[in-house]
Order: C-alpha cells, then sequence, then structure tokens
C-alpha cells in the first residue's frame, strides 16, 4: 500500500507564465495562478504533493528535473510548453529520469501544425483538453505510481 | 442536469482484433474481448452507455461514425490503430461529426516514429497508458459532455 | 449516331454522405439526396442514365467501377472525395478502366492544398464550381462519348 | 436579367502561339487562330464577348488582367501554358482581380507531373479535354456570371 | 515428417481483377481464373491446399488473414497490388501473423518507381517473373514450413 | 559635402498598380498614387530626386536597374511585390548594380511564410511597416550614400 | 499627444559581448559598449527611455520581455543574434506580448543563407544596415508609438 | 551540299548587358559588344549568317525564338544567362522548336551550384569555357546542320 | 530444346568473403563455401554449369559481366550486397548485357530499411530466403532461358 | 617555450550530471565526479590547470567561453552533450572564441544517428572512446598549443 | 609557342565498353573501338597525342589521372560514364591534378535526370553531341593549352 | 600482458597520394611518405607494427582490411578520405570485422560539410588535427588493444 504522499514536479515551460494572455481564443482565460490553484485542489484530493515550477529557461526545467529525481520524487507532470519544438536536451533529461513523466498540453498541438520532440521520452501524452490536460496527467500519474508499487 | 446515459461509440481500428497476440512487448497480453469487459465496466460506473465496434475497413469506421453521430451520440472515442498511419477520409470524417473525438493509443506513438493522421481532427488525443488510455478517455468524454450540457 | 441512353456510373467516395452539414462554408448546405436529385434530372436531359452510388469504402468504389466496366458502361463521373489523399488502389483501378472517368470537386482543391492522387488517372478534371462541377461533368461526359462514337 | 453581353478576357500563355506544331500528340493539330475561332463562335452562342489575347510576356498577361478589371470586365479565362510552372506574380494578380477567373489546361496537368502554381487563385480549374476544357470554361463563366446578378 | 497437407491463404489484392485487360505489356493477357487455376495445379503438386481469396478492400484482406492464422494456416502468399502503395494497415497485419507470409508481385515494381510499404513484414520478397512469382512463392513456403518442421 | 541630389531609382514590382484594393487587409486602403505622392514628398525633405518606375515584367525592372546603374544613380529602392518569389534575374541584376540596393516590403513578409529571392542581393532588407518601410528605406539611402562619400 | 517618453526594452541576444571581435568584416570593430552609447544618444533625441539588456540565454530574454510587457512599455527592439536559428520560444513569446517587437540585425541574414525563426512574430524587421539598423528600429518604434496613440 | 548561309538566332538571356562589369572573376572584363564583334567574325569563318539578341525578358526570348523558327533559321544558340534559374516557359518553347538548340554558359554552372531548368530541351550543353562556349556551340552547329542535309 | 547445359555466371559482391562470420543473426553461420558447393550441388541438378565469382570491386563485377555476356551466357544471377547502396555503375551494366539478371539477397533488404539501386535492372528480385534465395534464383533463370528457347 | 600551465576550461552540456545512470549501455557507469578526478589527474600530467564547468544551461556555458577567452585561457575543450543537437548560438560562440576549442564525446555520435551542430567551429572532433575522448582531447589541447608558441 | 606535341590523357570510364550495344537509340551503333580511332584520327590532326584508357574501376582511372598529371601531361579529357552518379572520389581527384581537366557526355544527360558529381571539378563540360562531344572536347584542351602558354 | 607488437593496418583511401600537392590550404604541404615516415616512428615508441597501405579502390581496401582480419591483425586505422562520400561497402566491412577500427580525417570534416558514410562503423573517429589525428588514433589504438586484452 501507498500511504505516504505521492511526490510529483510539475514543470511550466517558457511562455506559461502569459497563460490567459496569450492566444485566449486557444488557451482560454485563466491565468496561471488560477491553474496553479485548481491543480494543487486536485492534488490534495489525489494525495499528490505537487511542487510545481515554471521557468523560460530550458537547462533550469532540467536541473529541476534531475534534482526531484535525486529526491526519489515518484512523478513529473511537464507541459514542455515553449520547449516543445527544440527541447532535445530536455527529451535526452527525461529519458534518463527514473521516475516516469507524462507530457501534456492544453491545446491539441496536431492540430496546429506542432510536432513535440520531447513526447518520445515520456511514458505517455495527454493533449487538447485545456486545463483537464493536467488533471487527466495527475490522475494517469496516480495510476502509474500505483501499478509500480 | 445529464440524468439520461451518455452514448459514446468506441471504435477500435484495424489490427486491434489480435490485441494481446501481435506485440505483446507494446500491447500487453490482455485480448480485446478482456479489454472491452474493463471498458464496459469503467463506462457502466461513468453512466456512459458503451457503444464498441471493431473493424478492419476505415470507411465501415466513418460508416459507423456518421451514424452514430445522426442518432444524436454524445462523443466518439477512438483507437486509430491500423488507420493511424492513412487514415485522411477517417480524418474527414472526424472532423465533420457534430458529437466530440477522443482519439487514444495504447503505446506512446510519438516513441515509435508514427504519426497519427487523424490526430488534429479530435478535441484531444492521449497516448501511452495502455488499457488506461481508453478509461481517461472515457473520463475526458464525460467532462467535455458536461461541460457542453 | 448515339440514339440509345448514355451508361454514367457516379461514384461519390467517402464523406460525401454529410454533404450539407460538413464544411458548409465549403460545400453549401445542400444535402446529398438534393444535390443527387438535380444531377439525374440534368443527366435527363441529356440523355445520361446515371447510376449513383456511394461509398466510404474504397475497395467498394473500385469493385463498382469494374463491374460497371464490365457491363459496358459509357463512362464513370468519380468525385473521390475522401480518396482524394490516398486512392492508389482507386487510381489504378482507373487506369484500367476500358471506359473514360472523369473527376470532380466541388471546391478548387489546389486552394486548399490538396493534392488528388487519382487525378492522374482521368481525362480529365473539373474543380471549383460546387454543384456545376457535376453538371459540367456530366457534359463533358457526352461530348467525350460522342467523339468516340 | 443579363441583357447586355458579358465580357471575359481570354489570356493564352507563354508557348501557346505554336499550338498545333508542338507536341500534337498532347494537344492535337489545330492551329491557335482556329482555335479561337471556334471559341469565339461558341461565345457568340453565350453572348460574351471574347477579347483574345495572347502573349510570352507574365507581366503582360498581368496588365492586360488589371485593365479588363478596371474596364468591369465580367471574368477572366486562362490558360497560363508556360506560366504555370513559375508565375506566382500572375497568382497573386488573379487573387488581387475584382471578376472571378477560371484556369483551363487542354492536358491533364496531373498526367504529366505539372504543378500549376496559378490554380489556387482562380474560382475553379479545368484539365484535360483538349480545345473542349476552353469550351466549358466559358460555360462555366456564364453560370458564374448569373450566380452573381 | 509433414504428411497432411499445407494450408496457404493467397490472397490477391485491389485490381488483380481486371489481370489480363489491365496493362497487358506489364502483366500480359492471362486472366485471373486461369492464372488461379494454374496456381491450383502447381499447389497440388506441393500438396498445398490453396486457399485463394480477392478482394478491393484492404481491410477484408487484413480478416482473412486473421481467419487463416487463428485456423492454423501454414502460411499465406500476398499480390498486395492496389495496397503496395499505402497498406500500412495491411503491414502491421502481417507483422502481428503467427504464420509467415511470402510477399509476391508479377513485375519488378523497383523498375516502375514503385515501393511496397507491406514488403518489410514479409520473410520474403519476390517480384518480376509474371505468373512464376507465385510458382516460386508457394515453393519458398514449402521451404519455410519444411524448415520448420 | 554632398550637395548636389541624391539620385534614387525606385521600383515596384508586379501587382502594386492594385495596390489599396487587392488584400486592403494586409496592404491597406492607400492608392499607389497617393503612396507615390507622399514618397515623393519625403523624398524632397531628404534632397532625393527619386525616379518611380512600376511594372508587372521582371525584366524590365532589370533594364531600367542597368539604365539607372550606367546614368550614376546612387541608389535603387525595390518593392519586388510579384517578383519576390521566382526573380532569380533580378536578384543577379541586383549584384551586379555598382550602385547599393535597399529592399523593402510593406508586410512583414516572414509572416506570410514567403521567401525574398532577391533579398540577399541587397544591403538591406525592411519588412512590416506599410508605407513606412518606403520612407525608412529612402532614409536609410541617404546613410549608405553619405557613408560613401 | 505623447508627452511621456517612450520607453523600450532593447534585448540583445546571445554572442552579442563579442561585438567587435567576431567576425569584423561582417559586424565591424565597434564594441557592444560604444554601440549601446551610441543607441542612448540616438534614444535620447527620440524621447525615448532605453532599457538595454544583452543575454546568452534565450529564456531570460523571454522573462525580460514579459517584466517589460507588464510593466507597460511601449515596444521591444531586438536583435536576436544567437536565438535568430532555434528560437522558438522567444518567437511565441513575442508574438504573446502587448507591446509591439521591431527585429533587427546588423548583417543581411538572407545573404548568409540564415533564417529567423522569430521573426516572423515582429511587426516589422530590418536587416543589412550594421549598427543603423537599430537606429532605424528605434525610428520605427517612434511611428509605431505614435500611430497608435 | 549546303551552299547557302547558315541563320542562327543567337540570345543573350537576362543581365548579358553587364559582362565586364558583372562577377569579373568569373565572366571576365570583356563587353557584350567585344564579345559579339568576335562571335560575328568567328561565324563568318563558319559561313554562319549570326542574328544576336539581347533581352531581359524571357518572353522576348520565347517570341524571338518562334519568330526564327518559323523564318526557317537553321538553329539557335542561346545563353539563358538570367533565366537559368526559373525559364520554365523558355525551356517548353526549345522543346517546341522545329530548329535545334545549343545551350553555351561561360562559366562552368555546377561549380556554381546553379542547375540549367532549360538545358534539358536543347541538343547539347557547353559550359565553362569562358567566350570559347559561345565559339563551341557554333561549331557545333555547323556540325547539327551539316549532319541533317 | 536446350540440350546443352545452361551457362550462368554467379557474382557475389562486396563483403560476401566474410558470410558465417558478419551479422550471423542475419545472414547465418554458413561460410561462402560451403554455400557455393551447395550452390553447384544444385545448378548440377538444373544443368547449369555455374562460373562462381566473388569480388569487393564493383568495376570488377561489371567487367566479369560484360565477359560472360560476350561469350554468350544465358544469366547472370548476383547479389550486390555491398554493391547496393551506390552501384549505379553496376546498375547500368545489367541493363546493358544481352544476357537476363536475376538479383537475390539472403535477407528482406527492405526489413532492414536498405533500398538496392540495382534491383531496377533485373528482370526479378528475390529477397529474404537466405541461402534459398539463390536456389530460388537460379530455378527463376532455367525457366526464363527455356522461355527464351 | 611555455613554461607557465595551459590554462584549459571544460565545459559539460546538458545532461552530463547524470553520466553513470544515464544510458549505461552507451556510458558507462562512472560517474561525473569521479570522470573528473580522472581529468584532473590527467591534466596535471601535462601541466593543464583545468578549469571544469557542468551546466545544462547553453546560454551559461557561452558566458563562460567568452568569460574564459577573455582571461586569455589557452583552450576550451567542450562535451557539448544536449546543447549537440541545436547548440546554434554556443556554435558561434565557439567561432568567436580567441582560443581554439576542441569538442569530445564518449560515444560515436555518428553510430547514433545523431548529428552534432558544433562541431563544425572546433579545431577537432573526437568521439567514440568514452572517458578516454577527454583524455585525447587534452593531449590534443597540449599539441595544439605547443605547436602555436 | 608550342611546338612540341600536347599530351591529353582520355579516361573512359564505367560501361564505356559496350559502346554500340547499349541502348543505341542514345549512344547509336558506333563501337568503342571505332570511336578510338576517330578520336586518335582527330588528336593527330591536332597535334594532340591521345593516351585513351577504358575502365569499370573509379580508382583505377583515379591512378591514371595521377600519373599522367605527373608525368606531366597537358590536359584530361574524361567521360566519366558510370562514375557520373557517384565519383565522389574521382570528383575529388580531379580537382587535385595541375592539368585541367574537360568532361563530355556523348547525350544530353540532363534531358535524362542525370546529374554528375564529377561536373564540378572540370574546366568545362560538353554533352549532348554523340561522338563530336569528344571532338569539341579535344579542340577545347588545345585551345585551354595555348591560353596557358 | 601484452609483450608481442601489436599488429595495426593503416588503410589510406582515394586521393591521398597527392597530399602536399592537393588543396595545401588545408592538409598542408607535407606528402605521403614522409607523414607515412613520422607514424612508422610513432608507432615504433608505440611498439606497433604498421602495415601501410593506400590505394584509390574501395574495394581493394576492403580486400585488405579482410586480410588483416584474418590474419589476426589488432586494429585498422582507417583514413577513408575519397572513400567518405559513398563507401557503403567499406562501412559494412568495417562492420564485420573482428578487430576494431578507428577512423581518422587530417581536416574537420563537419566544417567542410561532409558527411563520412563510414563513420558509425568505427569504434571512434578523430578529425582536425592534421598529421596529428592519425598519431591520436594509433594512441587511441594503443589503448583499445590493452583495454580488451
Amino acid at each position: 500500500m501507498h500511504s505516504k504522499p505521492i511526490q510529483v514536479l510539475l514543470v511550466q515551460g517558457a511562455n506559461m507564465e502569459y497563460l490567459g494572455i496569450r492566444q485566449p481564443e486557444i488557451y482560454g482565460t485563466m491565468a496561471l495562478d488560477e491553474l496553479h490553484e485548481q491543480l494543487i485542489a486536485h492534488a490534495n484530493t489525489l494525495k499528490i504533493m505537487l511542487d510545481i515550477r515554471t521557468t523560460n529557461l530550458e537547462g533550469e526545467a532540467i536541473t529541476w528535473a534531475y534534482e526531484a529525481d535525486r529526491k526519489g520524487y515518484d512523478a513529473m507532470l511537464i507541459n514542455p510548453a515553449g520547449f516543445t519544438y527544440a527541447g532535445y536536451a530536455l527529451r535526452d533529461c527525461i529519458k534518463a529520469l527514473i521516475m516516469p513523466t507524462v507530457e501534456v498540453h492544453m491545446s491539441n498541438i496536431e492540430r496546429r501544425g506542432m510536432k513535440s520532440v520531447t513526447a518520445e521520452a515520456s511514458v505517455g501524452v495527454i493533449t487538447g483538453f485545456g486545463r483537464d490536460s493536467y488533471l487527466y496527467g495527475l490522475n494517469a500519474i496516480v495510476d502509474l505510481v500505483k501499478g509500480k508499487s
């Protein structure tokens, strides 16, 4: 049984800070803080301790991922956002991690003609459900962690 | 309030019938019937009436999708499977449907170097979680239908 | 002189059944049945016996084409629709037919960045005139058949 | 009712002057003058005043198109011929015109592996019917003009 | 020793029904029925029970292949014909089969600039020997089955 | 000191004559004559004698450029417009000129997915500022000429 | 009237710190400090308060851009320099900003076979005038801000 | 025997007028007039009546070619120069001519990474010998004409 | 009747000498000499005089092929092996031969992502049956020779 | 003579911190600290003062490189690691440095289908020798520095 | 003055030995020996000592070229023939030679869709004049040698 | 302990014989013999018996490699030189060898836009250090052999 909380690192990639302002027809008008509050609330119901970090620096995301991995975090949830296009170093990092990673996108990136270079490194990818992409990602992480234990 | 059951068409594309036999290192050893039993059980908990259809014919999948759409189904859940590579007609069909579609794949198709030509037509895509990709897809459909109503 | 009626097979490819519903900004709001009534009316004025068939299955279209060809039909009029993208087998079929084929599209497919893989197999191609593309195609068939006889 | 004649500019692109000499297995042996006589005869039956111009200079075709458009011509019929391959400026011109344009080719250009860069700018395209491609184009223009009025 | 007859499914893909009519300069003038008689005669000498099926529907070919595989057939001989260009679903099916598959083409497809997307899934491929490609394929199947037993 | 006026050839490429009519959402509603008046007014303030020429013929633009160069003009300002896509001969001409060339575009051509084949031949390129692209180009020419003298 | 100073963020991308040392045949021998002094002097004449920042980190440039945008800066002037090749995250950032951006390059990047991935996100792009590219960019910003007010 | 003089049209394509000024390290310093004098002198020794025409307009070159062909000229010698890159209409023209064409280039265009789109239409191509490329071309024409007669 | 023995040149291309050592998981552990013994034994049963030659030099293979062709050999059997990738000269040679050529590969080269540049020049190609590819090739040659006589 | 120690900056790019954990089948099980100890020991025998820096931020690597270059370091040894794929800014930085750079990779990157975008900027590249790639790189730097002095 | 004979190495590449047999519709029916006799006769009139060598081995051609260059030959005339497609080593050899090289092809290789990888290394290239391509090549060599002396 | 000398085959590929003459700005002015003397001297200090072979024939290099491998040589050092571009057969040979191979290039081939097709087959690759690339390669071989023993 997995009684202690599940530790999850949530990494928000480049440009997420303007959520709600940037392309609201795609991403909606909810601000990043508001999104994070809802994610924490949902995480609580799942007994997930959610460590949320936002960065515009791909290398910083990599550093955080290794730190969390060394500390024994159970999983990473990542929206590569601006790193989606050329985040090859991040991709190799995700492959190197001991903890599993789930990648999420708010929009259906295929519809926008985008290709995620990091996607191949994750366990699974969830795209297109707006805020709910994150919620489904957290749910999936619970299943992954339980499946392992 | 949405008291009547949610009607969902589940389309299983080409080659799904050999689930459990074909590439078990990727898809596991669960047979298609067993998978369908579990999906129906899960659908029941979500008050979803799940209409499951399996076909090796892309055109048959298209015909079923239009039929369900005309009958007022609430959503389609689809694993294009063998239609993933060249299902352009299916893609145009999904775009034409009034009901929303969620696309799922058991494997992380990016890791296998595959590109889904239908993905751009769906609301969202979930890949990589094996059987659970379907469960998450059903959960997402409930949210989509509720969000509409 | 060609006093007996001209027999023409009209094949409507994948997704045509949602004509009037699907992308009305491109295809207009006329339903398939209504279109077919108008085509039959026009065919009558041209002494064409029009055998209309609609299918989402590329292989079924191929089978019908060979059947009509064996029965001595004078020509095929085809809107490959959903088969436009990858209908290579249909293309080879059209090349094999003894009767000539005219390909039509309601929209100007070049404007939409589409390429018809079947186009090279037809005598000629007419795109962009909505319902009238079919009418012009029937007119052209009359000329082709008369030119032969 | 459209009682005054329809004014149509017919532009014959580069190399049309050698019609009947050049690649007769594709284009037939009818000379350009003979073709034009037949087109004028057909135009007369349609109450079209046909203003025929032939040029090897893409820019001259552009200039004529703008002139006709400013004078209130009803439509342009164009066989881009030698401009088919790289007529990007002509394409932008056609997009800019107030009058509609119909593009025709005597041969089925898809069969010859050619791609028309101007095609996307026209209302519709008719290829493969030899001399009759022009006749069908004139017929289509009558319908377009009537549809507008 | 392998005393009971070898069961082989022969699948003839799209457009094979016009064998003898279509491109006789490539495929010769022998009709499909005649070809099948000769194949059955040859199969008899090899103690092969040959189950011949012809279809224009890729999905039907897939369904037959799985059925034969479930029934314990010893091998499949396939001429993908019209499915050669885009038969990705068929390719995945062949990979999934327990029985081995041998792919044949009557013409040397490389000479015609064609690439078979299914070829990588078969044990081996034989191209270019007309009717004899099938005979050699049957011979090879006997060796494959004997090699296994 | 540079007391005599600076002689500048302004070449307006194909389709500029429909400025104000063509794609006003991109180019605005100002007509070409009006634009030219404003450019002359600005040129006067800069002591530039502006020789404005508009053509739909790439070769005519080339001829004018060589003429001006031979007469000792100080610079060319060019909006290749319709020659942007395939103006390779114009590009080689600009490279051959003794006088420097500045290329301008009213729209940000990168945003429209266009690539200027002539751009590499100019001293510099200014795109995206509408009418002001020309003004900045004239300003730049003054600096270039002064920098030389 | 716009009496208060115009606030402009100038972002100098990767490798700008070696200006004057790196490829002097392209960039000249002026050092970055000297360039900045001249830009500030010019900005003063335009009543621009110029906030100059230099970084080798694409993510830091993004962070600064959002900060300035939140503080109500009027515009960004950017030389993406080393971010020109793969700065997709920066490109999305520029698209998200409320303030307009002008992109400048000292060299004519087309001549060097480079493509700026960020260029499509800016209002306009100025390349090839060395130091003066910045000056023209500042001039353009004044016009843009005045045009808005 | 071929006693009357051989009539040859020499077409000099775009940018030839700046020969001797443009890229002298490639083309040398001889001016176009001087080149033409030497070509006429050489033509005289070969009993060739050389009709030299220079144009920056691809369409004009096409018009001249058809005129000469109609008048019964024996051959065309062409340096497509600026038309080398995108002269598709010129290529089709050369294919249509009754008289043979020899294409020459002063420089070795392969070394400069250029591809001549017209080259496939000529009898033969001579590149890299500077002025002498023309002389060899005239020599070859004499042989071609004699070989015919 | 063909009573005299059939003369066949067998050419083994580059790297065949390490058969049995090189990639045994693909090619098995049989050495080249052993393979050749078995081929000679099989050839004897077919009344084929088999002239086996192995070379790492593409040009030597070409020379042998022309020699055998001049001497009136009946056919060539070739495993291009290391010449598969870039053997363009060998391809042209095979096209030039009077005798027919059959190309064999021990492995299914499509499965390994290889493309044979020589394949288009042969009558037919047999891949994937290990040693038996050669045996089938010899059988096919007997049929080809008999078919001719 | 070069009696004072040689100063070398060693830059370890993104993901190096997980050396020994990440893909041990490629990189071995030696941790980064252990590697660095061995490199320092080897550097001491070569009288190299080795300044080792590890970063996941490409921009930080660039900043360090310029700092070292300004301080007069003799050379840079770099394993771009995660920057190998898209480190265009780093590439331009290496080109700008006064000190020479040697690039090393532990694995043979060609075998893994990788292309180093920075490689062209270095004096030389050493790949495939695991830890020893670094040692050979340091040896090469000694030779380079001696060769200069 | 150049009184001693000009020494020229003529290299005939792969497949030339079947001249007259191979593709006579392209290369004619003259055999290689006959061609060589005519070339020697022509060379004699030009005071060229012609050293003719034919090989199917690219490396042998390279060796001969270096030998001739070391002995002070004046020029090489080469028909790369089968080496045209992938003769990169030969190309580098030609670049290294002190003597100039002229490349000839009997056919117009552009018309056949071929690209010569060696062409960029020669002084000039002559294609399409059958046997006469060689004669013109020898003539050109005389001019080149005289031009040097 | 490894007391007997290490046997190393050094293969010098096509065009190496002109070392010192060919592109001295890249390769320096040292002749091949001189290079070989220095390599032998260095090999002696490493107790390597160096068997040096130079060839312009890729197949000969392959033959030598297999011979040395059969005789139990410890390693191959190779500069593919002219075989770098298309030496696919050589690549497969290197993969087949039991002894390890180290590939060296005198120049940094990435800087020259070259890609080595053989590189993936070697243990490691060293480029860019002129003569020293060979020395480092020999050093690496000693380490490889010692590491094995």
